[in-house]
């Protein structure tokens, strides 16, 4: 009986720049046991996501990897939760963790499989729902553009986007990535940012200009919607993928002039502003996956072991859909 | 009699870069009879400022430069005018302007000497006013950075947020400006950009992050500005001084991290989005005025003939105040 053991994944070095698989160490600790007020978690699905690379950067040496994660509990020693309930929150990349009454989420079993509460519904569909409705403000006609479309968080942005009548632009990273926006998800037209001039396809897709741009990325890319903001647009910065491994910031053109010229918002954001309104949010998510307006794609990795590598690949565009850590069967 | 002679500035050649004397030509014309709906204006101060360099980009040339200038009312054939009246609108670069009913501005004795219904009672004192308020939103304690700081825009949104109980940290370009701001304007930092390193600067100067950045310039100072953005800030970009003679975007480190990592609105600006409500602004200009609660310097230029040498003199940052020409006695 190989019992007592909790697998992690801890850092082992901070990487400097694109992280290497070198920078992870696979530990191994007795799982714990719960004290007061705590329960102990069996992780099931563990969700991976581009902002962790950002938290790595200030985490200690030696420490479990961040994360958000769903799972069952084995084990409580907390008011209104007992074994066999599904929980989510910040368990990290292991295979047990302890959660208490601040950092443990009971999981509504009735809004669909226990892996989408660390996806369409969990925090990647509470950041496009906020992030869009709230920042970028959308009104029906309006053209929104939103890059790393075919994600966790671009595909509920562009379906959201689409529902309350606005023309969709998908920036993806492969002509597969693009055909399921297009395709599958009714984004009206696609842009493989690797095969494509961005500002040029834009200039063709958004001949109005961009009156909202969700911005996953950063970079190039944004620099090149900024070139055809129309006027009074928005636009969020939910993410910066193609900057996460920077040091010092790197140089690009200015953007001011087109903010200034076309009297443009750009806002930085994060989910974690809308705590008081998670569950609205989370509520109005699950009536758009039941009735099928949201579809959602979940890019899932068996083996814990994975995980480094899993993460590695999707800061560099790797994964299609949500990229999630199986760790367990249900 | 050397009369019926209108002397104009018009465009020679479209400058490239930072405009030249030679840039522009000393034309004249008759001065125009007024039509029917016309009033015939002679130009008392014409008001010369940053954002024209702009318009020059996009002038025809051989055209009168555009300015905006305040003036008396010669012959009128328009209902509610009449010789003597004092007004402001869109002459240009010359001695003599015909205005029409929608670009004839009766000008409010009232409210002070008719040389500031061009500036801080005019164009330049309404873009401080609802630039800062309705833009920045700034509120009592806020850390409150503006460059241009001695400027006429930026010396009355220094002075609105100290009203509005803000500590306000002054970017302007010499010892001389940089004193006036603090001891006659009553700012509170004062950080000479051409001698101190300004991201340094404003470590000391804003220890809690800057809240609100009146943006005059755009370029490295900005840039060093958005390192020190407090959670939650708000930029206003309502100038580009140092970027006007820049054809293609210049390169600078990229800024959406900042913008990113604290959550903060930067947002592109005209004065013109706010027509409605110029006549309760500057009605709350001139009330600070006469209470001495806002001040202002013009920096004066004898003889229309300077009017080039004035404009390529500001956008190199050498005017101080307010700047204008005198185009003939009162």
């Amino acid at each position: 009986m190989p019992e007592n053991v909790n697998r992690q994944w801890v850092l082992k070095s901070r990487p400097d720049g694109m992280p290497t698989e070198t920078d992870f160490d696979l530990a191994e600790s007795p799982i714990p046991g719960p004290e007061f007020g705590q329960v102990l978690v069996k992780s099931l699905w563990n969700s991976l996501d581009p902002y962790m690379r950002g938290r790595i950067s200030s985490s200690p040496i030696g420490g479990v990897i961040e994360s958000e994660a769903v799972g069952r509990v084995m084990e409580s020693k907390l008011d209104g939760f007992k074994p066999g309930d599904i929980v989510r929150g910040r368990i990290g990349w292991q295979e047990y963790g302890l959660l208490d009454v601040t950092s443990a989420y009971a999981v509504n079993p009735d809004y669909g499989p226990i892996s989408t509460s660390v996806g369409v519904l969990g925090m990647p569909g509470l950041t496009a729902y906020f992030g869009l409705l709230d920042v970028c403000e959308p009104k029906p006609g309006d053209t929104v553009v939103v890059s790393s479309a075919s994600g966790a968080v671009g595909a509920v942005v562009g379906q959201i986007a689409k529902i309350g009548g606005c023309r969709v632009v998908a920036i993806a990273g492969s002509d597969e990535k693009v055909a399921y926006c297009v395709d599958e998800l009714g984004f009206d037209v696609g842009i493989n940012y690797k095969t494509e001039d961005v500002s040029e396809a834009l200039g063709k897709a958004a001949p109005n200009g961009v009156d909202c741009y969700f911005d996953n990325v950063g970079g190039p890319i944004t620099e090149a919607v900024m070139e055809h903001l129309a006027m009074y647009s928005r636009t969020v910065i939910c993410g910066r993928i193609s900057e996460y491994n920077e040091g010092e910031p790197s140089m690009g053109p200015r953007i001011l002039r087109y903010l200034h010229s076309t009297r443009s918002r750009i806002q930085g954001f994060t989910v974690n502003q809308y705590p008081s309104q998670f569950e609205d949010g989370r509520a109005q998510l699950a009536r758009w996956v039941k009735s099928g307006e949201i579809k959602y794609r979940e890019d899932i990795v068996e083996g814990f072991e994975n995980s480094p590598k899993a993460f590695i690949g999707q800061l560099g565009g790797a994964n299609f859909g949500k990229l999630l850590i199986k760790m367990s069967d249900e």
